[in-house]
């Protein structure tokens, strides 16, 4: 274990592989050249352009699925992915023993793959681990460790070739022979596939899963046939009406109602919301709530964005079709609405994390946003932020794009000062995910804060009228309130998990909790 | 000097990189990883997203132009091109020598480069050499062997690492200031960018040029900000109307027309026009008269076809539009009616040389097609054909995709017997660029021939009516006429381009002629 730059230990080998400990925001230049993918011969590829294998057994077997191996997917289908529990079943009917496992997230729904881990054919997972699988791992139930990266920092390990994927499966609601998919249309569509793009990209064997299929040309193909080497026809491949759970509901909280409305009142103070405007709002609930404030304002003030960062929600799908906003850059569609947009809206794009967050290209789309609203689990009074443990140490959450996001013009948290009878606002956060640095305002039910290094922020909202307060008073009433800041979590000094930042370095460990 | 699969002489070695002969179609097996371009990292680029730069010359200075770099462009405005003339000027300017140009393809409007080349900024071009610069290098005006490779052959060498781009300079029509560009709209548009595609993922530094500028962010984005390092505005960078110029003009020659309509009529006896049906028809005077009486015969006969692969022309856009095909698979627009259809029709769909026409991939389009007609410069009785050199020995042509097309289900030359009172079927062709295994059939103005090893093609249409002949015939009928076989061409044995064959492998040299 070594300490790194914000003072958080951290191992320098994990699974094997030798880390970077991070070292401050932009300070870690990489060398170097990105991983090339095996030259591939269209002379062992079918001439008439017929990939179609007779089951997902069959592609996994001719895959050459072996011990060892890292197996990804996407996770568009959220909580209704049908397609990775068979995937392991499978292995494990075959025998296979030590798989790595690397989602771009894992849900509830894969809760049947701690039983292989427990059996052997899986050995840990690699990527955002929400609810039960998190537990799971907190508790120390994975032989090796975990890795939590950014939907940028996914990226950006798989082409820098810090993660090979031996096999990729990609659940796609339609596609044609060839392996062209789209996430946008069929019986199963979840909107877009970017999330497996990279996989597609640079694994060995690119296995495409789809319940319709159409006659090639599948248009559009988010996923190209040429990066693909097995078609799979099976009866559902998800369920949509799944990946509306948990976080992707509106609140209806009156605290989080009023903290979504004096988030928009800020925003609208500071000056940003004027014509050509950007912002991206997450799918929390809270988040959600704020974007329908920021709706009414932009009507009443006769103001157009030019574009809105999805995750897509039939909220902001509204606003595109009000003629509110030029675009919707969306990486990931969150209901029904945000599907049918992405088909049948020009101005609904389809990006990828490349698109949108990789650190380790020329620039990406997250740092032109001019707002964006984001959910936590802790700040720190120095505006340090957690996104992936609860005060308890347990790791219930994926990072997503969160970490990337970060480097909006203005990142704001608006967050209930306290859950639960627990304290938001803390001396230290359990798991530092982001940097107080990027972090500019805080909205809680009790008061705004501004991070002084926004001095341009504090001047600007200084007449507002709004309930500008300083972090540390808004820590001290909460903490009065409940009767002194929480106790400190229990937890081992064994390393569960690493968190990497979105250069790949690692800015925290999370450890196994007490029992 | 070796001799390959096919009897012919090739350098082992060119520009000094040791080459692999050509093997046979699909025996060569290629090894290995694809090139892995340098890691970047957003922390060295600007935050706002905005990388304009001053002047084409500052970007030039910023990127690092210097002695002995290589070049890249891609030629979507054909014969009106109004950069890379300047970049050259600016590198003259500069002082810098020895540059490897490697454009998708050079035309007659980039003449000047001549004296680039006499002047030492330039050693050698690496790329299609249309006109009067493959006149020059016929002429043993290059320091430096010319490399002639297909659209797909250029992907897979810059893929494979065969040719690393230094700095690639992407004229768009439309682009926003982080650098996402478009073809298919702006004063200058030329459809689409695809040619260029290849260039901004692997080169190590991007620069875009653009008349258009609009605001971030431009959708569609067929060239990705995230692979672009500058952005430069300028008065005009291409003049659209030259698109059409040569070769794109439907035929008038009565003689022309009877081969095209020919060609039809076999297409239709073959049986290859039925429901779903697929075609490719260059732009060729001749092809494009092809494309007229099919989609007569498939309005007659109530035909749809599923696609049709592009360079597309306003004949294929009415296609299109009748709804006698679902998508136009489009890799280069020819005129303007190209470029409105792919910016208005959903079914007119942006392809690349990787999706289209790159070997070393998991497939192609390219062998999914069902006929393809195609020109060439001659034929031997073997079904060889040459597309780059005229019979005098001059190499005035580039590959483009007519290499990568013949992996279609039936490949068509659609062919006068004679040009100039120069026989068009030879005893053996000036330079091997197709192989006749690959060819199926040759239409003339005097007869019909089908390649023996089609003996499908010999079975459905033998009662067709149609006039069809052996090869041998034809020939021998038009020898008489014109009094013997051609002389063969005055040339010398030194080399100065090779032709690659779609794998990377060289398939025949281009000698200096005697002048």
């Amino acid at each position: 274990m070594i300490q790194n730059s914000v003072g958080r230990m951290v191992p320098n080998i994990v699974n094997g592989i030798p880390q970077v400990p991070f070292k401050g925001v932009g300070k870690f230049s990489p060398e170097g050249n990105q991983a090339g993918p095996l030259i591939r011969n269209c002379a062992e590829f079918p001439m008439d352009g017929n990939k179609i294998v007779g089951s997902l057994k069959e592609a996994l077997k001719k895959a050459g699925l072996k011990d060892g191996m890292t197996i990804s997917n996407h996770h568009h289908f959220r909580n209704g992915d049908l397609v990775m529990n068979q995937v392991f079943d499978i292995a494990a009917d075959m025998g296979v023993k030590r798989l790595r496992w690397f989602p771009s997230a894992a849900f509830p729904c894969h809760k049947p793959v701690i039983d292989h881990i427990k059996n052997g054919t899986i050995d840990w997972i690699e990527g955002s681990l929400n609810g039960p699988l998190g537990d799971f791992a907190s508790r120390g139930g994975m032989r090796g460790t975990g890795v939590l990266r950014s939907h940028g920092g996914r990226w950006q390990a798989v082409q820098d070739g810090e993660v090979h994927i031996d096999i990729a499966i990609i659940a796609a609601p339609t596609a044609d022979e060839f392996g062209n998919a789209t996430g946008d249309r069929g019986p199963s569509a979840c909107g877009l596939l970017g999330f497996g793009l990279v996989d597609t990209l640079y694994a060995d064997k690119v296995i495409v899963v789809t319940d319709n299929l159409v006659p090639f040309p599948c248009v559009p193909w988010q996923i190209q046939g040429q990066n693909v080497d097995f078609v799979v026809v099976m009866d559902k491949v998800g369920e949509p009406e799944k990946i509306v759970s948990g976080t992707t509901k509106l609140t209806r909280s009156p605290d989080r109602l009023y903290i979504a409305e004096m988030t928009a009142k800020f925003v609208q103070a500071a000056g940003i919301i004027k014509e050509g405007f950007s912002f991206q709002a997450g799918a929390g609930g809270t988040a959600l709530a704020f974007a329908i404030y920021l709706k009414e304002m932009m009507i009443d003030a006769g103001i157009k964005a030019r574009f809105i960062r999805g995750g897509s929600t039939k909220y902001l799908v509204e606003m595109l079709e009000a003629g509110l906003t030029d675009f919707i850059l969306d990486g990931q569609t969150f209901d029904l609405e945000g599907i049918r947009s992405m088909r049948e809206n020009y101005g609904h794009v389809n990006t990828s994390p490349f698109t949108s967050y990789n650190w380790h290209g020329k620039g990406n789309f997250a740092s032109m946003v001019d707002v964006v609203v984001l959910g936590a689990t802790e700040v720190d009074v120095n505006y340090n932020a957690n996104v992936v443990t609860h005060s308890d140490g347990r790791m219930l959450h994926g990072i997503g794009g969160w970490q990337n996001c970060l480097f909006s013009k203005c990142t704001i948290l608006p967050i209930p000062a306290f859950r639960d009878r627990i304290p938001i606002i803390v001396d230290n956060v359990t798991t530092l995910v982001g940097l107080g640095e990027l972090i500019d305002v805080i909205v809680t039910e009790r008061g705004i804060a501004i991070n002084p290094l926004r001095k341009d922020l504090i001047k600007a909202t200084k007449n507002s009228g709004l309930p500008i307060r300083k972090i540390e008073d808004i820590k001290a009433e909460v903490d009065d309130l409940i009767g002194g800041p929480p106790a400190k979590p229990e937890s081992t000094d064994e390393v569960i998990s690493i968190v990497k930042w979105v250069d790949g370095t690692v800015i925290d460990s999370i450890y196994k909790i007490k029992e």
